[in-house]
């Protein structure tokens, strides 16, 4: 065994771990719960998982993503280094941007609590009622003696009846467990709390007469890349708490596909489940409840809105076929799930309600999100886009509605970028260029002078555009100009900097490569051939659309001009551009607080009809004719102009 | 720190822990996982936990346990001796004969099977049927292709319900996590094992098409000392296993009022909980499971008899009260309950049953007891008397029922006596005494010419009988005629030598005192004076009972005679009297395998009146009169004589 002793370039306490020889660094950094970023897995495409030597040897495969001056100064992927001695490395902080730390949102503003008031509203108006039956119900009883030794369960059964007026009580096992103790502290003067159904009040949990905590609805989106919730009061929807953090699967791979190779691996199931259930949501609840001053046994209802493989591998369902033609999923909805089922922190017999999968690519994250952009409430015509580690494209009206998915991969969240982050602190999220100077504007999240650490999404858009427009690149994302901005390497691929090392937060040039243009023009490419494929089946184009929302972890700070630039969205009035944000969250929030929405997500699940693209055979050839800027037909983006 | 050493008689290897200074043996031992009898929990009162020192020291309380020559031959009682050096101590045979080790039977010679099968045939008889709704379906489906997606839950669902006729199908969350799985590789044509009720099929598990093991049910009785349980065919009711080992919970006590104690200590409930479920019931099942072949998840229905405590103890529910007046337990009857609710190792959607409760001492153990009976499908009067770790009375006919507890203690299977243990290997289980010589004859359980190690229930009958037979106690448990076999200490207090120390396995002398005898006496005391007491309270005597069924651990052994020469049966004609065994066990092989006798169970115990003792103003007044051999009214036992 040889010792790796992990260093942080943050500052953190350094790490040391025992590792057998020829284990990598990056497969001891898991094992030694070290963060380091790999959304490709391992297999060196990603160039994510870089550490510098400080002490000792490793055995490396060349890279790529490594160059030879990189290489002198200590820099190897610890995905391609093999420990063959003690050794120390040190962890940049770029190697865990792309995995976002937990973060609890701070409601004191009111501004995220309106955010949820508005959509309620706005639901509420498209004819969607928000009520749920849980209630908290003063019960009291005689207490036993001698003369009166009816057990515990029949005595507050008697009285939930009474007091009700429901025909049968039933009581859960979590209510029984604590019904001795409770009714003695409150002198058989308690709440019970349940839910009031078709004449039947089932009991949940039963606690003392002045317990004044709300009952408490939880909803989360489960992203490939970030996980969200929130809990909101059942009574009202009032946000009480919100928080997220990454995925924990992430270190699986960023996308669905490793994620599924690596569940498909013996224990792999239980492993992907643990770092969804064990690792991600069980801490973002009990931050939210901590948040919140609320035990997690108050949570009563839960939704969950994920796409097909999230919610197979959070069950702990074999997503191996997902990813195998004919692409058959296990399930598309699932009734009856309990928190108890799952070991989620709550009431164990909280409901966990699924948003509904309409297919393999396809999820519950669309169904939800879709929900929310009440396309299904209008005459016209509406586009909803979701930009997350996927895309996935919703079209329709009233009448009907199809969706379809393409694989872009994880571009947009900053995934396949060799600078790329989320939009977190140090991301550079907006961009311009002068033609003249070449020089950079650039924004970056957090607070004033902070250096970038890295580029996320809305940033990468900005730059790739704002290269187009000033002809540093050419229509097919070669570099064609020179400066002191673009540099080529020894292969003679070239890059723009963005930041040189010494002005960067990571003390590593910040750089957007050919190599980074291709993978995204690829995924843009994606987008806007998917979009074309599902309007042409329906012989329309995009003059018939009057609302297009865009939805996902891109990032609010989306320039939609720079998109149509790059031919990501069409070349439509901009003004019938609109950005939600994290939709299936707000899906999930709406079935966990009303009935009816919950339902209405069913229905519209079942009407969407499911375009499958990857056996489209036009698919191709319009995905080649996308990877261009804008695009090989250059008459479908007129506004898309070279300076 | 001081380290411990224990050694032990039997040759198995020494163990070593550490102990922080003034420690217990005991509960070092405890820490240790050492296992050492207390069934007084550590008082000092029943003298089980008694070890030899062999070297270091101990700091000890003296004991009327421990005899000057014994304490000089290193005798100590370890839960009265602290720590206070480095130590080893030896730790006897006898020392953890109480608790009985796993054991799974062997069902070759067919005996075990015929018993139950006799069991079903009896009850069938009584207008009861057997039956249940598990099926195993064939069900074969077309492969999913790329024209056909519908997802597997989908697809699944659709053949069940063709092949079975039902209306509706739901799928368990256990068979929805193997569906892809199972599917593929029996290329879609599986078993679906589910239970068919109302129109509804609802799938437990889906197994290969050609899996040929059959649907199980399991059945355990918890005794406070001993837990039994047995597997069976759901189709026909065959045994396919059986298991029993010490109840895991005896450490914290032998008798229900130590369990409370000790579960109403902070962290007490899962404490007791985990001893019975995980240290218990989990390798109860597991060795059954492996010894039928199959599965655990295979089991399918669960039911559980046990008194009202073990079944408090074991759903994690607060047994406090039951302690104290006026005797509330939370629940008597208990539905809806899972294996998963319980972590049983079973299919998780297993229902566990559980025989219900009919007041705070006369439990699931009974109700299900007398359902086996078949007390309630006679005309004639009939006496049901249940020697566990306490004693349960039921008393009636098919027209009322009647039911009380007396607190016998754990007398009947060894507890409370200096030499007492269960009737397992080395057991002196029967006894006869020459009148004339003082000699004993004893019979030991084990193989032929095993040295006896202590003496279990139905032997300390024996060895009281005879001794007031022939003259050598009195009517008040004193010793009355001299010899080599009758022996006093220091104190004056007399004992009866059954095995001297070089005739015992365990080295130490095997003898009966007057300790012994007056516990036995209080034991058998409580017995008959609640009997009495019951057919009083009915206005009727002995006279008119027609059957008296004894079950429970005292053993098969239990020599009527002998009972009735005591005064702990009536002194009625003897050939009235019939031992049925474990009745708990019986009942709720019954209850498992059928719903018919689940029902009546149910209906049973709605039926049988409590009578609740500890509250009768009489029965102190009976209990003292009882308390001597055979009774102060002598004129109750005419042919209890002494010669």
């Amino acid at each position: 065994m040889f010792e790796i002793t992990f260093q942080f370039e943050n500052g953190a306490s350094e790490v040391k771990f025992s590792a057998a020889p020829n284990t990598t660094v990056l497969d001891a950094a898991r094992a030694a719960n070290v963060a380091i970023d790999a959304p490709c897995n391992g297999n060196g495409s990603c160039g994510k998982c870089r550490v510098k030597l400080v002490e000792g040897s490793v055995e490396s495969v060349p890279s790529h993503h490594i160059s030879q001056e990189d290489y002198d100064a200590g820099w190897r992927l610890g995905c391609a280094s093999k420990i063959v001695s003690d050794v120390t490395v040190m962890v940049p902080d770029i190697a865990s941007a792309y995995q976002s730390r937990m973060k609890t949102a701070d409601l004191s503003t009111g501004e995220e609590i309106a955010v949820f008031e508005n959509l309620q509203a706005q639901i509420k108006n498209a004819g969607v009622e928000f009520s749920n039956r849980f209630v908290k119900l003063a019960v009291s009883m005689e207490e036993p003696s001698l003369d009166d030794t009816m057990p515990d369960t029949e005595r507050f059964s008697w009285a939930v009846q009474e007091t009700s007026g429901c025909e049968k009580v039933e009581l859960t096992f979590f209510a029984v467990k604590k019904l001795a103790k409770t009714l003695r502290e409150a002198n058989f003067s308690v709440q019970a709390i349940g839910e009031q159904k078709d004449d039947v009040f089932t009991v949940y949990d039963v606690v003392s007469g002045d317990d004044a905590i709300p009952l408490c609805g939880c909803a989360i989106d489960i992203g490939t890349t970030t996980v969200t919730g929130v809990l909101m009061d059942l009574e009202n929807g009032k946000l009480l708490a919100k928080a997220s953090s990454g995925n924990g699967q992430i270190r699986y791979g960023a996308d669905v596909i490793n994620r599924i190779i690596e569940q498909s691996k013996p224990g792999g199931i239980k492993k992907l489940q643990d770092a969804i259930i064990k690792e991600t949501l069980t801490p973002i609840i009990a931050a939210m409840c901590q948040s919140a001053k609320l035990p997690v046994t108050r949570i009563l209802r839960m939704c969950i809105a994920s796409n097909t493989t999230m919610n197979h591998l959070l069950l702990g369902v074999d997503a191996g076929p997902v990813r195998m033609e004919p692409y058959i999923p296990t399930f598309f909805r699932w009734d009856g799930l309990k928190a108890i089922d799952l070991s989620l922190p709550a009431n164990p017999n909280a409901r966990v309600l699924l948003a509904p999968n309409i297919g393999s690519y396809v999820g519950g994250d669309i169904t939800a999100g879709a929900f929310t952009t009440l396309i299904w409430d209008k005459d016209e015509f509406s586009l909803f886009i979701d930009l997350g580690t996927n895309g996935e494209i919703v079209f329709g009206n009233r009448d009907f509605m199809m969706s379809c998915a393409c694989s872009a991969g994880p571009a947009f969240e900053g995934g396949d970028i060799s600078c790329g982050m989320r939009a977190t602190d140090g991301a550079i999220e907006a961009v311009s260029i002068d033609h003249d100077s070449m020089e950079p504007t650039v924004e970056i999240v957090g607070e004033l002078g902070q250096k970038p650490v890295g580029i996320c999404g809305s940033g990468i858009i900005d730059v790739i555009a704002e290269l187009y427009r000033t002809s540093i690149i050419s229509s097919k994302g070669k570099f064609c100009r020179e400066g002191s901005r673009v540099a080529f390497d020894e292969h003679g691929m070239g890059r723009y900097i963005l930041a040189a090392a010494d002005e960067s937060a990571a003390g590593r040039e910040i750089s957007i490569t050919e190599v980074d243009i291709e993978s995204f023009i690829r995924a843009k490419g994606a987008i806007f051939s998917a979009i074309n494929i599902m309007l042409s089946s329906l012989d329309m184009d995009v003059s018939v659309l009057e609302h297009v929302y865009v939805a996902g972890g891109i990032g609010s700070g989306i320039n939609m001009e720079n998109a149509v630039r790059i031919g990501m969205l069409p070349d439509i009035d901009r003004s019938l551009f609109e950005y939600l944000g994290n939709t299936s969250l707000a899906g999930a929030y709406a079935m966990a607080l009303s009935e009816n929405a919950d339902e209405k997500v069913h229905e519209l699940a079942a009407n969407i009809t499911y375009l499958e693209l990857s056996t489209n055979p036009r698919y191709m050839d319009e995905f080649v004719a996308a990877c261009f800027l804008p695009h090989t037909d250059s008459s479908l983006f007129p506004s898309s102009v070279q300076e």
